[in-house]
């Protein structure tokens, strides 16, 4: 299972080339990313203010196949390819109609908002994280 | 009338102040003038490719009077105040639930893609705005 | 007198229309404003974690009359023009070479931090500011 | 050798979590190697309007060790760890202080502005990159 969240390419994402700037691609994936979370039940504001918890980047490894551009209607897809304690690693792919433009595998690590160390990934987002698992390929 | 478009808010528009960036409210504007062009069967890509027509803003008079945070739903909501040959000016104003937390009148030219001087609004698209003008006041 | 500060146009800046985005402009009038305050001894950060006070902008007036472009090296050009106790009005204005392609009166606002209501401009920042104050015309 | 080049971190560049949002590193990261180039006596916007040439990046693998925060000063350190004849791989490390806060290495790609094929790397320029060579460890 995968979660899907379609975005639209407006002026502000492009840049003087024609294209969809690079640093923006990974953006549109931090957007995907927090409406899984919603989809899941949760906030970025209130998993911070309520539980003290915070989601960071440690890591990306993306690639950039196809250039986007002014107007796209993109997709991102989102699942979930490595779950531990308190970090998970998630796959992540731009589609223009069917065509992958951008896929990229990119770890967060829950942290802890007061002492900025890793944390437990509350169980119920957890569990939610588990039925978006996918074996990777 | 006014055309209304909704826009989420994510970590990427706020600033370390907890708030959305001042600047990117300004985005938020243009994606919905964007959607309004769109909405009435124009978009910028084939404006300028195929008509070569690219609309630029000359000015903009905006009011902040509420933050917007991260995870609001805002309603960007566009009225034409003003309809020239070459230009007009649009009431843009934010809204989160009820409340207006933003609002700027933005004046929009319509240049030559090649000549960079102003040029006509074409009239399909004059036609369209027209339905959206309202008295300001 | 007037503080001067330069700033070099990436691509991140630009968009497909070939230009810098003109939300990006009202960005850059911010930095031009920082690095006044910077100059004046003071920064954002220690504004607000040491003394509590935050800035907003709570009006933009902003006039756009040439593009900027890629690799474009442009200067921000800083007067204040309003002081009072709470609040100040600034002049920017962006030059490329000796030309002005976009000016702006933005009126910023001291706000405590905690109650997000207006607040007193600090006494040596205010009297800094008085240095760049400039009778408007 | 390495290039270096100095960042200030503005407000626009960080996020509500109170340190610099994880896509603007990335962006930072493009500054770095934009000023490597003009050192090198080539502008962006030159090579592609005068040579037809436009980089691309097409892979970013990226570790974010530490996070940037406001009125940071960064430094870029640019290295090129690989050169080939179209595409070559640069080591982009960030510094706060002596302490590196994030590095990633960023192939990217020479592609012929018309046909958007891989284009060899003009020879100024190849000669230019390969005094940046550094073996990677």
């Amino acid at each position: 299972m995968e979660h899907k969240f379609s975005i639209r390419v407006y002026y502000e994402d492009t840049d003087a080339g024609g294209v969809v700037y690079h640093a923006n691609l990974i953006k549109f994936a931090e957007r995907g990313r927090t409406e899984l979370l919603r989809f899941l039940g949760f906030e970025n504001k209130s998993l911070r203010e309520n539980q003290g918890i915070l989601f960071v980047v440690r890591h990306i490894s993306a690639d950039y196949l196809k250039p986007a551009v002014l107007d796209d209607l993109l997709e991102v897809q989102t699942t979930v390819i490595q779950l531990k304690n308190t970090s998970l690693v998630m796959k992540q792919s731009i589609y223009r109609n069917q065509e992958m433009i951008f896929t990229a595998d990119i770890t967060v690590v829950a942290i802890d908002a007061g002492s900025l160390k890793p944390t437990r990934i509350p169980e119920g987002l957890r569990g939610g994280f588990q039925k978006y698992f996918k074996e990777s390929i």
